[in-house]
């Protein structure tokens, strides 16, 4: 038997509604230990019925469209805002954060209380992230601390809501 | 512009893919906190040409359709076989593990090197998975630790490479 195909929003992720859907875009990459670049992004963001949403992102290369990253977790919420992530340069994410915004923009805030990575894994010792979404359009920005570099810019893309 | 659709297998992942592909079948669940119970699932394998498989799974109640568990991350090839792992119960998992198996059949065991959770996520300390493989057929187990429960028999399922 099929898990129901349209459940109803569980209240618990009700404030995250506004992310629900697929957002396409592009954005721009920096970091002290790499050349600057630009990247395609898609993002998506569905529920079930419980108490979190999916999220899955991928972006790839604006020059050959050679697959860049990648992210697959889930968005709790409830009490708080809770983020669990996978990436698969080895690393996972533990981050927590708060909602803001007003006047129809709402703002995402999220800080990593926990990072670990497999033994070949990439050093990443945080990561701090900041969204914004107006409607179906979004602005995020994300800043990373690896072992030997302090918390930099990394990414800052323009995503639009495509369904 | 969007990745290409159909690359080459990277020569790190090679000794995984016999996990390729879209997996389909039932398993059973007990644990020494819960009523045991039967399920459904799904689990996908894909690759993008990187050194590692991108990993979704899902489950089911075969009594009512609802959701029971998702699992998203990645395994790594290469110099060992790794898994990142976000659970929507607020968990990371960071694993290990070897390749084993002769005779057509392959065996993949796991086990968690590094836990973590949300405030609000569950304490699961440890897990250990079996999975063993032979043609289009898929049988694995998972025993799960938490922080007042020994590492226990949680999860046995059988299911077949349906594409």
């Amino acid at each position: 038997m099929q898990p129901p195909s349209d459940p109803a929003l569980h209240p618990d992720v009700a404030a995250l509604s506004f992310l629900l859907g697929t957002w396409r875009g592009t954005g721009e990459g920096q970091y002290p230990t790499v050349d600057p670049f630009r990247y395609g992004e898609e993002m998506t963001f569905t529920h079930v019925g419980d108490p979190f949403l999916a999220y899955e992102q991928r972006s790839w290369s604006l020059e050959d469209g050679a697959p860049l990253h990648f992210e697959r977790g889930f968005l709790r919420g409830g009490e708080g805002i809770e983020l669990v992530l996978a990436h698969p340069l080895g690393i996972v994410e533990v981050s927590t954060g708060t909602l803001s915004g007003g006047g129809g923009s709402r703002v995402l805030d999220l800080a990593s209380a926990t990072m670990a990575h497999t033994p070949t894994g990439d050093r990443v010792t945080a990561l701090r992230r900041h969204l914004e979404v107006e409607g179906d359009a979004m602005v995020y920005t994300l800043d990373m601390e690896m072992e030997r570099v302090p918390l930099s810019p990394h990414l800052r893309a323009e995503l639009r809501r495509e369904f």
